[in-house]
């Protein structure tokens, strides 16, 4: 058994106070006595961003490339320790044995450097899984896919392409990392003051492309934001941003240059609360402020979810009287990492794969991807739209879907722990939505009566302010009319009460916060 | 003073529990003794749902077109009793007298049956109301643009237009409604089952190019949602909707028809949980199915904040057996209602303002409607971006913006009620984030001791289980290391057992619930 990447997602606005979302590893970790390596495509949150969690639990080595490795652990010193010794640096060409299984890595365009094809020898033929991929010709590294390599295991015969199918909707050819360089220097030029460059923090040939137009154009740039400057630290360190002499500046000292002279990178393109442009926008960010006359360049998609939290950071940023590019038809400040439709194509072209599996995409793309085969002639029975859990197991003979095994999402909270419940989901909801009261009341249970008063506490309940007085009034009521016997019960006690204030609210305001009664026993 | 529309907005994903969010009427209420009328331009809730809450407080006439004033009634009838003689119906070419001021409706083109521009005379020359609007030269009502009459508005003298700009960010002209008409007509033909179109419940235009293509290809047309039910009753009622005989039936006869002959019109676009397609997508709607073979057209434009939603339903439609068209590059399944930047431009051309100001968009739309109309020759100085609570003052000589008069947003919770605080919600926040626990004991403060158990309740709480059991031990030490005197005053205990819990939570665990004590004097 080998993995190939360890990501993790982002929760959905119905995750409360959920930060990340990892798999489960629960058959991996029964199963680990079979693992022989974890393989990583690029340096990507969606591919590493699950390790330390696995990490914790399992004990083979981790391999990749060298500045993967680099961005791992660089990831990884924040949550745990790590023995080095088992990040395992490969390069394109070797060759790891693994058991029955061998992995050959395989270079490939996407939008951060050294990212990877893997390419497993089996038995019947190599299951290659392509990684995130474009068929960029004009990379910001110069480092173009090996196509050579590409053709020639579709010669030794791959049984099953696992693909990427991210833009499959997207009809055609993506545009190359070039266009936006042309478009970097476009607004180098004609900005009258100050750039601000919005992308994600891992997003180094964008960075690259701002430094190199920048030292075009008689620019500085500065970096705002932690998780960027400290991928700025290793790029530069190993050699992965090639920066002429004096381009970059420290942020405290951009004082001394003039608007014109300057570029800033900066995190929160996807309107992250905390992140160095979303402050920026609210004025609370205490290193820079935004200024009329800046030029703010959103480089970056939106994750759907975070539109409307980018729309607000962009009206805020225009309210300040700077000008914001976010769409740019014709001279794009943005462009995919994903290869669009004939380039998803030309990767089943070039490997000329028995078997097709789509991953990495949401159900409607590897929809989309088998309509897509179709018209290329693959039988239905030799298209296979990967699910969380259902292995696809290949024998001499064909391929089918085995039984499932055991899967699903953890959610890790703001703490950083892994496993909120549906449950604990469900009473977030509700309190959110509807806020809560908590009615005290003590009870002497020998006597079978009320010791003191009862109190109502309400949080996040949107209500008038005097039903609060009369559910208390109704719920003297209520145990008023209560039989002696019954208030001997704390428990019968605890569910009248609740029980009332909730038909009373609800009845007469239309609120349903969620009533807790906290009765004590004297 | 008069008011021309009265809307409502959507609360964004930061708003726990807030159902819709309206203005804040006080500025109006205080000075509804100026009041001379309500001017609704068109039925949509951005434009008429405040409508309830204002004429709870404001007594003036409420003017629109029969269409436009039947829909408010069937919106107003499950909020309020309104006395019906104060809706007046008004059409193309009268001319209502408001005091100093008169008002005069002009046919425009949107997505919605008639949408009316308001002129409005003044001692200066006319102020022009757009509305929303689009130059659409082929509506499906047919009924065009009443260009003539803001041409002459234009020669007799508008001193300010005060003009739609929400997609001033396009470029050129948008496409006209018959577009879709040609999409529909391809997918009718083409598709093997049955046809389900999702789009606003108040978009008859495009509801009725579902009846006229569905008629055309020898399909039935059913409805599956009930504020769309509605809105098809009252426009066939009215006339609005033109139906070929037997193209509509009604969702409990679908059975008899084979899946060829039949489309479902639904609501859902947007992602509601609560909607008839959501539902269907869960397999939780009791009146209909999707099944495999279904084709479902996905009709609107995501109001941004719902594009998770609106993307995980697809998925599951996908993921159903269905095939969903959403984007349909040449053959668009969906158009805007607002013009375009070209649009925007022929609305100034035609009407040669003295003065701009840009309304209905957001801070980055006026921005660029600006940068626009200085292209245009504009100079700044006679064009606004208007904001909430700013007056624009037109005299004699000049226009500038008045003193800032009383404004806001007031929130309305999910039972209707109006005022949800900011306390509320930063309640709420705090609560869906991180959950919370209640903390239950009682003191005999006479005695200066406890009595009986500490009990810790978690509700929405996502730390390990032994976590509440460790704080209660952790709260008993703090009250054995109480003085006496302290424990005579609930209030120092409350404080101690709350503070106390808070920092061994955060401290042990990194959580941050809410902590309530209930603490009871006996």
């Amino acid at each position: 058994m080998i993995i190939i990447d360890a990501g993790l997602s982002f929760p959905n606005e119905e995750m409360f106070g959920v930060d990340i979302v990892i798999p489960d590893f629960t058959y991996i970790i029964e199963n680990q006595h079979k693992l022989r390596g974890i393989f990583i495509t690029h340096a990507h949150e969606d591919h590493v961003g699950g390790l330390p969690y696995l990490l914790a639990h399992v004990k083979c080595p981790v391999y990749s490339t060298e500045f993967t490795l680099a961005m791992i652990r660089s990831k990884l010193e924040e949550k745990m320790d790590l023995d080095p010794r088992r990040l395992k640096p490969i390069k394109p060409g070797d060759v790891v044995e693994c058991g029955s299984l061998s992995v050959e890595p395989i270079r490939i365009t996407h939008s951060i450097p050294d990212t990877m094809c893997m390419a497993v020898k089996t038995d019947h033929g190599y299951v290659l899984f392509t990684a995130d991929f474009k068929f960029d010709f004009s990379p910001v590294d110069r480092k173009l896919t090996d196509i050579g390599r590409l053709t020639q295991i579709g010669q030794e015969g791959v049984v099953c392409l696992v693909s990427d199918t991210t833009n499959v909707e997207r009809p055609g050819w993506g545009p190359s990392e070039s266009k936006v360089t042309d478009s970097f220097r476009k607004v180098f030029k004609e900005a009258p003051g100050r750039i601000l460059i919005t992308t994600f923090a891992s997003n180094i040939h964008r960075m690259q492309q701002a430094y190199t137009v920048a030292a075009e154009t008689g620019r500085r740039v500065a970096v705002a934001g932690r998780r960027m400057e400290q991928t700025v630290e290793i790029c530069t360190r190993m050699g992965y941003l090639d920066l002429e002499p004096n381009v970059r500046v420290k942020l405290e000292d951009i004082g001394k240059y003039s608007p014109e002279e300057l570029v800033i990178l900066t995190t929160g393109s996807q309107g992250e609360p905390m992140s160095a442009l979303v402050q920026m926008s609210r004025e609370e960010y205490s290193r820079m402020r935004v200024q009329p006359g800046d030029t703010v360049i959103y480089s970056a998609r939106p994750i759907p979810g975070n539109e409307a939290a980018i729309w607000r950071t962009i009206n805020r940023l225009f309210s300040m009287g700077a000008n914001v590019i976010y769409e740019n038809p014709g001279a794009p400040v943005h462009v995919s990492g994903h290869g669009y439709q004939e380039e998803i194509k030309m990767m089943i072209n070039l490997t000329k794969p028995y078997y097709l599996a789509a991953v990495h995409g949401e159900p409607r793309h590897h929809h989309i991807y088998q309509t897509m085969a179709e018209g290329m002639g693959y039988p239905e029975h030799r298209i296979f739209q990967m699910r969380d859990g259902k292995p696809l197991e290949i024998s001499e003979k064909e391929a089918v879907f085995g039984e499932e095994v055991e899967f699903g999402r953890v959610l890790v909270d703001n703490g950083g722990n892994p496993g909120v419940s549906d449950e604990v989901l469900r009473d977030r909801s509700n309190l959110a939505n509807d806020g809560m009261i908590v009615i005290t009341l003590a009870i002497d249970v020998d006597k079978g009566e009320i010791v003191g008063d009862i109190e109502l506490q309400a949080r996040g309940y949107s209500g008038p302010e005097d039903a609060l007085r009369t559910t208390a009034e109704v719920i003297y009521d209520a145990i008023r009319g209560m039989r002696k016997s019954e208030l001997h019960d704390s428990d019968t006690v605890r569910h009248t009460v609740a029980d009332t204030a909730r038909k009373f609210l609800g009845k007469r305001y239309r609120l349903r916060p969620m009533v807790i009664p906290a009765v004590i026993e004297v």
